[in-house]
């Protein structure tokens, strides 16, 4: 393990009603809410009747800021601080998936700082505080309910790119997994893989000789999301299911799965940034590509590891020799692969309907992201080399 | 799962050196700091020491407090709360083991409150507001530095309660392994089975028909804490496994790994809590004598939980034939016994030292332990029945 400092200081809210104690939350925070959200789901499955019933209830001004599209870009949320700013919003409420709550911490941040927005992203400025956040996660999958990250595209350069600090960490998160019974299996198999890519990445590129502890969770946790997603194509209104992969979503990225792990970096998520900038696939999908283009071009660095999550997650223990040579890894990756066409999610370009990928123009980028992530060991050509192998 | 509201507003500083964040924490909370601890294990250590520099290096005034013992003492406290009022104190920095921070917890609020803490633990009073507090753990096990708890010991009528509050949750917590690495293996082995323990219950007393994450993350916590244990009898210097242990012990009882799950209780403390009250054995050891007993006694009532928990933490598949019948948590039950053996605590009465217990005050207390802290499901002829149980 590696030194680190851990904060989750998010208060989560979760279960059946949780938006309840939404008012209350809010009325500690502010008195005119920015309400963010995307386009019409809210509407149908209650919660913007909800949110907006709580805030009301506490007497808080609402402001609409709607139009959030998925992979959000910097545009809107510069429209959207502009307008924070001019109706003196001094809270922000995001309602929506990963997408609507990035796009609000960028909001939130921007509201409170002025001046471009994308600065911030490019490390250039540095955020010094935001109005206070509170976050509805309605499409569990990113964390960002509970991180302080958030990532959003630039629609000129169709550059990827994300920001993190404590200020845009939600002070509180509301998880109703009745809410997401109704989301349809396609995107909920996508969140499952950026669920288990986001504890994945740090379980592969690990240079720890020995951290169980955190080895132990991530596998605990990864099962959970295969078990769950297997469950839901059975029944997509499984109410355990769709809790364990709600709260799994929470836990993914908070930062506690990956904390202490010395080396853990996210070669899949700056190799997929790219993709779903350019040609706005779902990032999930996007994930399923390239994760196991990665892990065959790493197969032979880490088969150990890679062997290891065959047997301790997708347990694959009778299928194994029980040796950790590249040739079991095969085997895991294999697996895995079929685990993705079994749930719907594509593992090639042309499954995910990408028939023209600029390699140039993603490589430039995903060097880009890996210097501002400080993700170690690719090259230019390595990543060409995992980009080649994801057309199948 | 059931409805929740999790909270871990620490911030936690892990790793070797870690304590060198504390002057900044503590700038920013305070001026005059009652500096809580034990014996002289601080003063070996190296942490009395660099506790005292980075508090007096941002010039904090120190009102020393020595003298908290292990299962902390009410009359203790009481005073503690006392001279930190007098002396205007404006933070109240533990530094040692649990039982030191749960005594500062105590101090922190009865400085704010006045008045006699045991109202607290009797719940005639509620807290309302504490010191700030901040939690350098030098013998991880609690899960204090991270959670909202307290127990102390009445002297008088040696009664072991706790308290719970978010005002009495340490503002930051430091953890550096390396400062463990000479505590003695029969106290990092009480630890182990106080961790295992603040887990193993939750798990053990669910009611839940499914519930993965939570599942899957104990399964991995309690086989890392295990597994570091095991390797500490080969070295006890290994700074990977006390890391393991450390890690593990902050996150055991945060709240997190319980979190959500139906019918979760601890009736193992509820049963130990008036051994160590009375006898004044350490926690650790009363909970591996304690922890068989009421799994003998349970046995027929989950007897696949019990499989589980040897088949995917014990790692027993191969004794196992795969059914969950009451014969086969028993296999289970003995290998757990027999790991307690290998790391030398005891698993009865007699070898911890108990030659006269008196069940009927024990009994007593573990009801009204059992009242204030919602376990379910044990009348008193139980709870006579595990201690009898206890004496092997």
């Amino acid at each position: 393990m590696q030194s680190f400092t851990f904060r989750l200081p998010t208060n989560i809210h979760f279960g059946v009603g949780a938006i309840d104690a939404l008012g209350k939350e809010a009325a500690s925070l502010g008195k005119r809410a920015l309400l963010v959200y995307g386009g019409g789901s809210i509407k149908r499955n209650g919660m913007y009747d909800a949110v907006r019933s709580q805030l009301e209830s506490v007497g808080i001004e609402i402001i609409e800021y709607p139009g959030v599209r998925p992979n959000p870009l910097l545009s809107h949320a510069d429209e959207g601080a502009r307008i924070a700013r001019e109706a003196n919003a001094d809270l922000v409420v995001a309602t929506g998936g990963g997408s609507v709550i990035d796009e609000a911490k960028a909001i939130a941040a921007g509201a409170h700082e002025g001046g471009a927005l994308w600065d911030f992203y490019i490390r250039t400025r540095r955020i010094t505080g935001a109005l206070p956040i509170l976050a509805v996660q309605t499409l569990p999958a990113s964390s960002s309910e509970t991180n302080m990250a958030g990532v959003i595209t630039n629609d000129e350069t169709r550059e990827k790119f994300s920001i993190r600090s404590p200020h845009i960490c939600p002070r509180a998160a509301f998880l109703d997994p009745s809410v997401t019974t109704t989301i349809p299996l396609q995107y909920t198999a996508y969140a499952c893989t950026d669920i288990l890519s986001h504890v994945m990445e740090g379980y592969f590129t690990t240079t720890d000789p020995w951290a169980p502890v955190q080895d132990g969770m991530v596998e605990g946790l990864s099962r959970a999301v295969i078990d769950s997603m297997d469950r839901l194509l059975a029944d997509p209104a499984d109410l355990d299911a769709r809790a364990a992969v709600m709260w799994a979503g929470a836990l993914a990225w908070s930062g506690l799965m990956n904390a202490g792990v010395r080396g853990a970096s996210i070669p899949v998520h700056m190799i997929e940034h790219p993709l779903s900038a350019h040609y706005d696939i779902a990032h999930g999908a996007g994930l399923s590509i390239v994760i196991p283009a990665w892990l065959r071009y790493v197969r032979d660095r880490i088969p150990e590891r890679i062997v290891r999550f065959g047997r301790e997650i997708l347990r694959l223990g009778d299928a194994l020799d029980g040796s950790n040579t590249p040739d079991q890894a095969d085997i895991v990756i294999a697996a895995l692969v079929e685990w993705y066409r079994s749930i719907g999610t594509p593992v090639t370009f042309a499954q995910g309907g990408l028939t023209n990928v600029d390699v140039d123009a993603c490589t430039a980028q995903a060097i880009a992201l890996g210097k501002l992530w400080g993700v170690p060991g690719h090259s230019e050509s390595d990543i060409r080399a995992v980009y080649a192998l994801c057309t199948g």
